[in-house]
């Protein structure tokens, strides 16, 4: 199963693309889509957008993990992440990828097994499951590798317990 | 001047089609796209998406008057909104039309004279304008309307502005 993980925004749109196949993890690609502050909104909205149905078409992804959004903080960037958070889900979908959230302690549970877990921790599991040499650079493309990785292990345990329930 | 005025939403995107020539007001075309509870959310992102795609090829607006959003409620819901919000948004880019920003109270001030205005004084106003046998139902699409008419007063005072001062 091939995994598109975005960890979403507008400025900066983290992806990371990763095959699973229930036992390890290759990472296909990772980056971010990055938009200039000097454009005008719904124009960085356009870029996102047209980056994202690239990234899509060019690597076929089977499903889509995204970060659940909470707003508790800034309000007028928390408006504009989710205005492009919007354009992202309508991207996959219009693309027929099924869409799973993920929350940021659900990301650290399925990586480290701890909710708490320090975001280095998170970083160094990935770089390892993945077998990079460092920890990918922006946060949000390391970020969204960690929600494809945390895809995997949710799928795969739910492979695991419908194989176990199937035997009983 | 073919100004398309927009209440967003996920459940019920408020519409309004008004042609303005620097005097007086027609409305064109209105109505609400909505989107069924029982679809998936990225679903109703995409039905906002074609239903929109539709209005603007059909009616071809030179504007779009669209509601300045704020967050100060129910947050869920307010995530909701803005992710549909930035897919009106990138509807609207796509097909090259000037997005315009509106707050409630810049709205009801631009129709009514007065910010602190009765939702009922406002919709009054618009009915008037618009000579509409009755107040346009739903809400989201008398504001629909309420956005586009302000937007034209709002550039029609800008153009006064500018004949005004050319002739200084």
């Amino acid at each position: 199963m091939r995994i598109l993980g975005i960890d979403p925004g507008y400025a900066i749109v983290g992806y990371g693309i990763v095959e699973y196949d229930g036992f390890r993890f290759d990472a296909v690609a990772y980056g971010a889509v990055t938009t200039p502050a000097k454009e005008k909104f719904p124009e960085r909205l356009r870029m996102i957008y047209e980056d994202l149905s690239f990234l899509i078409k060019k690597y076929q992804p089977d499903h889509l993990a995204i970060e659940k959004l909470y707003f508790n903080t800034n309000t007028t960037t928390a408006i504009d992440v989710a205005q492009a958070r919007g354009v992202i889900l309508l991207c996959a979908t219009e693309n027929g990828i099924p869409i799973f959230e993920y929350t940021p302690l659900q990301v650290k549970q399925a990586i480290t097994g701890y909710g708490r877990a320090e975001k280095h921790q998170v970083m160094e599991m990935i770089k390892s499951f993945l077998s990079l040499k460092a920890i990918p650079k922006p946060d949000d493309t390391a970020d969204a590798l960690a929600l494809a990785v945390c895809h995997g292990h949710c799928t795969g345990n739910l492979v695991g317990k419908l194989n176990s329930e199937a035997k009983k």
